[in-house]
């Protein structure tokens, strides 16, 4: 076992009452089924079906060791980030979904690590809040929306958030979330899904980039699900753009440069992608994810990554190495 | 003498005077500068400073033998395809815009071809004026928007026009115009360009996959600009969706195989991106494409596809046959 498998989510057993009348309508309620199934109820609506691998250790174990996991970084299922909630509600969430997190972890010290949530709506309250998820909860990160009510996580106005998180060295997963552009896409209700994800990912990686908030915050530790998205296909032409255009060249620094202190999963469900990324952005920042325990993901992540055929060094790095450094891990 | 640049835009040397009151607001004037230069003003603003390359035979001409180039199909500026005007007016346009680019192949008919414009605001009326694209100006086909006033390609509306592109064979090369997300971009106004331009073409070329367009006309020739965009991002991702899916597998066909019938141009900025389309695409689909003469494009586009370093039957399909069978010119 060697894998880490730093895309996986959790969704806790049961959710508190709603902590406001205001949000009952978007606060989650979960109706248990047969067979260890659960629904996930959202304003009246079944929002996902689940089970019980979204919240029971044993059967997490289980399973990452027979797809040869070694560790697997829990994060919360994106919806329930809880930015359209007040702050203060988003933090009932919070509390509740970091403990969840942090349960699983001491249940399985070894196999576990945490990345939790904060209310990125109030930044200045979500910076506060970073400390418990260090100091309290102990976990490696925190992961965020690719948008945070439609502001993108490079806007200014998250600088507080990073400036505490870079202090704390805390590690940020970026996660698609609620995307842009859903009226452009022609075809079954799932489509954002598939075609919005990549997008917003991509959306806040170039946002992080045209900000210049690396340059800002340079110790800043950011991963991107879904190997970035779409910012492999923008990154070529940002840069050329940045080459040639004066005002882009003062704004923010060389993208490629930017984009190769990134990290990124390799839940691309393309092994050609893979490497073409690994081109783009460097073997050292791409790792392994999965998105377990959803049907989306990549039911076989360590397979996937093997198949890839990468020489020793490369297949270290992904493995494991990368999440490492990512995650803070090394000494 | 061998490469056929699919991708170049021409902009009139003077524009007609207002065709109503009403589109005054948004027609382009021309201002003519020293050193042949001109200022395509729109709404009392600068739009583009372009140069007679927009518009002078023999300048081009001239240029495409210094760059090693045996043919230019010529394009609308797509500013000029003015979908935001009433039908009407945008027909004004497209017959000043249609016999511009009409008298530049007259004046030297091996070594340009045409892709008109119509009304693409109105299905139906588009759908019509077809047919003056092919028998009136001898057209190869017609460039239109990435979007039509914030409908896709994609969209059903649009079918009275992909019907009669068929029936008469004419190509359809769709490029990036007025790209959605723009609120998600940080930093200079000319943002859009860069990371908004293969977002939308990537989500016009998406819309064509998810809508089985090419099941309901099988017979059409469409091309994407700027290398497809996003789609080489979010190809992988939908198809693994629509394999796991059954609404969406129900609703079109593979993605790939339809990805694979789709052509591109070569207008990445990146040689290991234009490998990797290839890939993806397929060899056959790719052709040469350079924005000429915008400040945003290839400035060598045959010494760019020349150094991909393609065995002879890859550099004959990029270099031209791929243009060929898009554009019909092969028997």
């Amino acid at each position: 076992l060697s894998v880490i498998d730093v895309h996986t989510h959790i969704v806790p057993e049961n959710f508190p009452a709603a902590p406001s009348p205001s949000c009952a309508p978007r606060w989650p309620t979960m109706v248990h089924k047969p067979e260890k199934k659960a629904s996930v109820m959202i304003g009246g609506k079944e929002f996902r079906l689940v089970d019980h691998r979204c919240w029971e250790c044993t059967r997490r174990v289980a399973d990452m060791d027979e797809g040869e996991i070694a560790m697997q970084v829990l994060s919360p299922m994106p919806e329930l980030l809880s930015y359209w909630l007040t702050a203060e509600d988003a933090r009932a969430m919070a509390k509740h979904i970091n403990g969840t997190i942090a349960e699983l972890i001491a249940a399985s010290p070894a196999r576990f690590a945490g990345l939790g949530m904060v209310p990125m709506q109030d930044p200045e309250l979500a910076a506060k809040d970073l400390a418990a998820i260090r100091h309290e909860y102990g976990f490696r990160g925190i992961e965020i929306g690719s948008n945070i009510n439609g502001k993108v996580p490079g806007d200014p106005i998250f600088d507080p958030f990073w400036a505490e998180a870079e202090r704390l060295g805390l590690a940020v997963f970026v996660h698609a979330l609620h995307p842009v552009a859903t009226d452009r896409m022609v075809g079954p209700a799932v489509l954002p899904t598939f075609i919005g994800f990549p997008i917003d990912t991509g959306l806040a990686a170039a946002s992080i980039i045209t900000s210049g908030l690396l340059t800002r915050f340079p110790n800043l530790r950011i991963a991107f699900s879904h190997g970035g998205g779409i910012l492999a296909s923008i990154l070529p032409r940002l840069a050329n753009g940045w080459r040639i255009t004066p005002s882009l060249g003062q704004a923010f620094a060389d993208p490629y440069a930017t984009a190769r202190r990134f990290y990124y999963d390799n839940l691309v469900f393309d092994q050609a992608t893979v490497r073409h990324l690994m081109g783009l952005f460097g073997a050292s920042q791409i790792f392994v994810g999965s998105d377990y325990p959803f049907a989306a993901g990549e039911p076989h992540p360590t397979r996937f990554t093997r198949e890839l055929g990468l020489d020793a060094a490369d297949w270290d790095a992904m493995r494991s190495g990368n999440a490492e450094r990512f995650l803070g891990l090394v000494r």
